[in-house]
C-alpha cells in the first residue's frame, strides 16, 4: 500500500475514504479533515478565541494540537476531577503537552475549591458517577470559557463518541435529546457558551494515528470509573456491526444530521435563566450542579451525625 | 423457582416480567398475553376471519395455535418459495399442523403458478434474495387475504423481529419507514389487507417455551438465504445489548411506539392505485413484484439467447 499523495509506503490507511498515507503525509490530511469541518459546520473562525476541553487522552490533545497547528487561537482547559491515579496522570499529560509548548492551561480543582471528587457522587442506581461527572464538566466549561470571554468551547468527541450517544439517545427514545443533537450547540443565553465538536467525523484510530505520528503524549489509560458504562456498551455494539458493514457509524451519524434529525419534532425551545444559587444558566430554578452538591452536602452531614 | 400461579416447581422463567410458570399453566399466561395484545391494539374479534402467514417455524405456528384455542376464527396460508431442503421441511411442517387439526391451509406454489423460485431472485450487490422474498410474501399474503375476504393477515414477528426491523431502519433513518411501523398497519385501499403482528410484545424463547409444551411440530432450520443477511446482524448486537441491560429490546421498541413514532415527522400518506399488469395495490404504475418478474424473465431471456 502506498501513500495516496507521495507514493511512498504507507503507515495509515483510511478505509470508508479508501484512502493510506505515508506518516509524513498524514497529518495533513488529518488537519484537512478537521479544517474542513470547521468550515462546513461554520463552527469558528481565526479571529475567534477558543477554550479545547482537555482530558489528557488522545481526542482531546490531538485537537488541541491540530487547531494550533491550523493557527487558530486555542487555550486548554483542564479539570482536576479526583479520580486517583487517572487524574494524575491525565493532569501530567495535559500540563506536559501546554508546558513544552508555552500554552495557557486553565485548571479547576474541584477539591479544592468546591470540596468533593467525582467518585463520591456515585448514583446509587448505577453505581457510576459518570452522568454526575459529565454535569460537573459542563458546568465549569462552560463556566470558565463565559468568565473569560471565550467564544466557543470544542471538545474532542470523535465519530464513536457521538454515534454511541445518538444510539443511546434513539434505544431510550429521549426525543428532546434527539432534537438538540449535533456537532455545533448555539449559545442560547449570554452565560452559555458555544459549544462545537471538530472531531465529530474522524475514527478513534484516525485521532489515534495523529496523536501517535505528531508525538503527542497522552495518557493511554482510560476512566476507571467508565468500566461498564452503558456508553461503552454502545460503542462495543456498533464497532461489532461496523466490522460486518464497513462505514455503518459514520452512515448512522450522518443521515441522523441529514434526515433523522430534521423528522424529529423538537420539543418547545427550553427557556434558560439564571440559577439562584450560582447564577449559571439552567433550565430549573437551580442549576443540576447545585442541586448534585447540596444532596453530596446532605449526605456527608447524615454521615456525620449518625458516626459521631 | 416456582410457578406463581401453582406454585408448583418452575418449567419456564419470564424474567422481564419477573415471573414463572410450570408447563401447565405457562401456555394459559402466553395466551392471555397474546389476548391482551389483540385486544389493546384492536387487532380483530371472534366474529373476524383472520388468515395466518405459516411458514412453518415455531413463531408462525404458535401463533395459529394460540389464536384457535382462544377460539379465533383462523385459517393458514403457506407459500412454497422453493428453498430446497428448507422449504420441503417446513411445508411438510406446516401441512403436518394443519392435516392434524383439520384446519384449511391455503398454499401458492411460486415454481408451478409463476415459474420462478426464490434463490433466483438473488440481488446482485448484496448476493441475498431476502428483500425480493420479502415482496413475493407480502404480494401473495395480501392477495389471498382480499381475494378471499379475510378480515385481516397476522404475521408471527416477536419482538427481536420487530426491535430488529427498527434498529435497521434507524442506523438508515429511513424516516418514512420509521412513520409506518408497527403492530397493526391498517388497509388504506379496498385491494390492501389489515396486517397485524399479534406477538410483537413477546421474546423469542417466550414462543419456542410455547411451542415445544404444546408440542408443536415446528422446524428449527432458519432460511439457509437469511445467513449473513443484515437483519440477523441487528438482531445478534440487540441480543448481546440485552444481555448486559435486560429489558431493552422490549424498552427500545415500545418507546419507539409510544414516543419516538409521534415525534417522526412521516412523510404525506402515499397514494395507492392499482398495478398496471396485475390490479394489485401499489404506490407506483407497475407494482414491485411485476417489476422483479419482469427483471427476472428479460435475465432468462437474456441468458438463453447467449446460451443459444
Amino acid at each position: 500500500m502506498r501513500c495516496i499523495r507521495c507514493k511512498a509506503p504507507a503507515n495509515v490507511e483510511v478505509r470508508r475514504h479508501r484512502s493510506a498515507f505515508c506518516a509524513a503525509c498524514y497529518p495533513g490530511w488529518f488537519r484537512n479533515q478537521v479544517e474542513r469541518t470547521i468550515a462546513d459546520e461554520g463552527m469558528f473562525n481565526r479571529d475567534q478565541r477558543v477554550l479545547v476541553a482537555i482530558s489528557g487522552g488522545k481526542d482531546s490533545l490531538a485537537l488541541w494540537h491540530a487547531l494550533l497547528e491550523l493557527g487558530y487561537s486555542a487555550d486548554g482547559m483542564y479539570i482536576r476531577l479526583g479520580i486517583g491515579n487517572y487524574s494524575q496522570h491525565s493532569q501530567a499529560a495535559a500540563e506536559h503537552f501546554a508546558g513544552k509548548r508555552g500554552l495557557r492551561l486553565h485548571q479547576v480543582d474541584l477539591k479544592e475549591e468546591y470540596g468533593f471528587v467525582v467518585p463520591q457522587l456515585r448514583n446509587q442506581r448505577e453505581g457510576k458517577p459518570c452522568a454526575a461527572c459529565g454535569t460537573v464538566k459542563r458546568y465549569h466549561f462552560n463556566k470558565v470559557a463565559v468568565d473569560l470571554g471565550y467564544d466557543v468551547v470544542a471538545t474532542g468527541h470523535n465519530l464513536v463518541d457521538e454515534a454511541a450517544t445518538l444510539f443511546g439517545n434513539v434505544i431510550h427514545w429521549q426525543t428532546d435529546f434527539l432534537g438538540r443533537q449535533g456537532p455545533v450547540l448555539e449559545s442560547t443565553h449570554p452565560k452559555l457558551a458555544r459549544k462545537v465538536k471538530p472531531l465529530y467525523r474522524l475514527a478513534e484510530r484516525d485521532t489515534a494515528a495523529y496523536a501517535v505520528i505528531e508525538r503527542i503524549e497522552y495518557i493511554l489509560e482510560e476512566c476507571p470509573m467508565a468500566v461498564g458504562a452503558k456508553s461503552l456498551e454502545y460503542k462495543d455494539a456498533l464497532n461489532a456491526l461496523e466490522e460486518r458493514q464497513p462505514g455503518l457509524k459514520h452512515r448512522f451519524l450522518v443521515g441522523f444530521l441529514r434526515n433523522g434529525r430534521q423528522a424529529i419534532r423538537s420539543a418547545a425551545p427550553v427557556e434558560i435563566r439564571e440559577c439562584r444559587e450560582c447564577g449559571q444558566p439552567t433550565t430549573g430554578e437551580v442549576c443540576s450542579y447545585c442541586r448534585m452538591r447540596e444532596r453530596k452536602r446532605r449526605q456527608l452531614e447524615a454521615r456525620k451525625a449518625a458516626a459521631g
